[in-house]
């Protein structure tokens, strides 16, 4: 199963906060997703897709994503990524599909690694196109930063305040 | 909502990971969790209370997490962080019970704050005195760390690779 392998920190501020994002709905359950932000700082997207999941999923994925107010702005609003603006950083992380037996995990709910790689790459790619047709992203020259499939990558968080979510789609 | 409050990072090492945790069982969906670990270094849980929680989903929930081999040991074998042994910090993290309604998060799934208080002081009493009646974890020191339910609070994470896991009880 995919672990993290590429180094990719969220740039280093002295306010920013974590979110962690990740939905279920039970009638597709196809895709579970986690999020961390960095709040003033942009958003930290954890995913895992499930068996079953195709790339009709992948655009309302990003458009929940970027567009629902999960960051706080310097007036204490929540408002989207894209309205912050904000950096996104992207994991890809296979660990989410697994549910304990017995003792151990168990990660049989998780698609094809093959498949898992095509969906995650398109995901990437529309991140990065919803980002560079973005008027306020462009102008703040914010970018879309993501690990790399199917391996172990460094990973660090620096918040004031982490702030989780979960969604599936 | 509570937020997270109290500055507790997880001890310093060059070489922790990592794991987020957390788990759903739709037929009772009283409790959500997230779990992050610090791999050879312990385990970090967000913890998240669901309306109808109650306190005999507690033991259950503690003797999983601490008994479950989400761990990576010297030798690269997956152990449970009573065996590791390994600090274990828990976080309350009431925004795990947000769903998405239009582009605003909304929280109406989770349990009243002075009920989560509640079940969250025991989750942590009962953690701490699992540690403590544990020879391994007595040998080593370890400790359990954790939040102030209820407020906002710095975190920091340093990992060489997220391991995050999701489950519900």
């Amino acid at each position: 199963m995919p672990l993290l392998s590429q180094a990719c920190n969220i740039p280093p501020a002295e306010d920013k906060e974590i979110i962690h994002f990740s939905s279920k709905q039970e009638t597709k359950a196809r895709f579970l997703l986690a999020i961390g932000t960095s709040i003033q700082r942009g958003l930290v997207i954890y995913i895992c897709f499930f068996k079953g999941a195709d790339e009709d999923l992948v655009p309302k994925i990003v458009d929940t994503l970027l567009n629902v107010k999960l960051s706080e702005n310097e007036n204490s609003e929540f408002v989207s990524v894209l309205d912050l603006p904000g950096d996104v950083l992207i994991i890809p992380q296979a660990t989410l599909g697994g549910k304990p037996k017995g003792r151990r995990m168990q990660y049989h709910a998780n698609i094809e690694k093959e498949k898992g790689l095509e969906l995650y790459s398109q995901f990437v790619a529309l991140c990065e196109k919803e980002l560079a047709t973005n008027a306020k992203c462009l102008e703040a020259g914010v970018l879309v930063k993501h690990g790399t499939y199917g391996n172990r990558q460094v990973l660090k968080l620096d918040t004031n305040g982490p702030y989780t979510h979960l969604i599936e789609f």
